[in-house]
């Protein structure tokens, strides 16, 4: 019996068991998608295959698919999900030092890029968003998009945080300070967390910073 | 016959025939080559396969594994090729103004990111070394250190400029600039060249270098 066919089975004869087999499929869709964002940030998004996720899943291909239209269509909606976290971090950085906009920045850099031994840092293995950008060329208008919109928001975000320092020229400095970030992700993917050129990133930032006060 | 075949036979009987038939292959490697070289950094060294790199050169599997032995060992051919490159064109923005620290530097950040109207700018689809750091995440020990390499030997030029140029802290202005260039790199392949962060790139390090001299 297909899982669709026992659903409206099971609808049709107990109310619990029904809601039994949906929470169950919402969880194995969770799993999927947990297993496939892991994967695709660890190894990129070419390298891992709907084989590799199922398999790490503990699932097959039949229930890949029930839950994701396409390859593609989980590859678009992990990178969306990545662009929720990323700003969810920046929030909470920023929002641990309201109207100080220079610690604010240095939160940032510290969240961003930590080392690894506490809490996971976001750039990791450099910039899910930036890495994808590296594996679809122009192939993917719609993944094109996602990665355009999300670094074009990042841009704009590190843009404000100068105008509120009272940079000079808040556009070079918030445009600096994104080349600063995207350099320190960069890095990451060869150098150690703890000797590579982004261990002292913000220390690097504090003096930008300090540089372009008005 | 076999191109073997018909090299021994034409050494035997005309060194001219036997030159000529030498140099033809060797001009089939370069071009498998080449086309190989601009369809990894135009799409990823995943993107690409053998199929697309005989496609594009006008040839065959079989002279393609008569030139190299593997895709690996092409990847690796192509990034040790971007290194020398990468390294030329280093020593000339440098050469330009010797005993110019602050001139030699922003040269270098001239010729890497400059826009895409004039000569190719280097870094135009990103660093080929840090995209392939994206691509092939722990899985080939031998790219892994060429690409190792080059980015420490990257970080210890822009350092020794940065002594050379007499900063106070030439660790973290060398840092700094280097993740600035990566940061620049990484941002080329999601902005335009000219309304890009990278776009002002040579005035946030002019300001840089200014704010670390002693």
């Amino acid at each position: 019996m297909s899982s669709q066919a026992r659903v409206a089975r099971a609808k049709n004869s107990s109310p619990a068991a029904a809601l039994a087999i949906t929470a169950g499929k919402v969880r194995m869709r969770d799993r999927i998608f947990e297993t496939a964002c892991e994967l695709f940030y660890q190894h990129g998004i070419r390298a891992v295959g709907v084989d590799a996720i199922t398999a790490g899943a503990g699932t097959n291909k039949t229930t890949f698919y029930r839950s994701f239209a396409s390859k593609e269509a989980l590859v678009a909606e992990y990178l969306r999900e990545q662009v929720r976290q990323y700003f969810k971090v920046w929030d909470e950085a920023v929002g641990q030092f309201p109207k100080q906009p220079k610690k604010q920045v240095e939160a940032l850099f510290e969240r961003f890029l930590r080392p690894n031994d506490g809490p996971r840092c976001q750039y990791e293995r450099g910039c899910a968003l930036g890495n994808a950008a590296v594996e679809i060329a122009e192939e993917d208008a719609e993944l094109e998009r996602i990665i355009a919109e999300y670094k074009a928001e990042i841009r704009a975000r590190f843009r404000k945080l100068a105008r509120d320092a009272g940079a000079r020229d808040p556009g070079v400095l918030g445009d600096t300070l994104m080349l600063l970030m995207e350099g320190g992700a960069a890095t990451r993917l060869t150098f150690s967390d703890r000797t590579g050129p982004a261990a002292s990133i913000v220390k690097a930032v504090r003096a930008l910073m300090a540089a372009h006060a008005a």
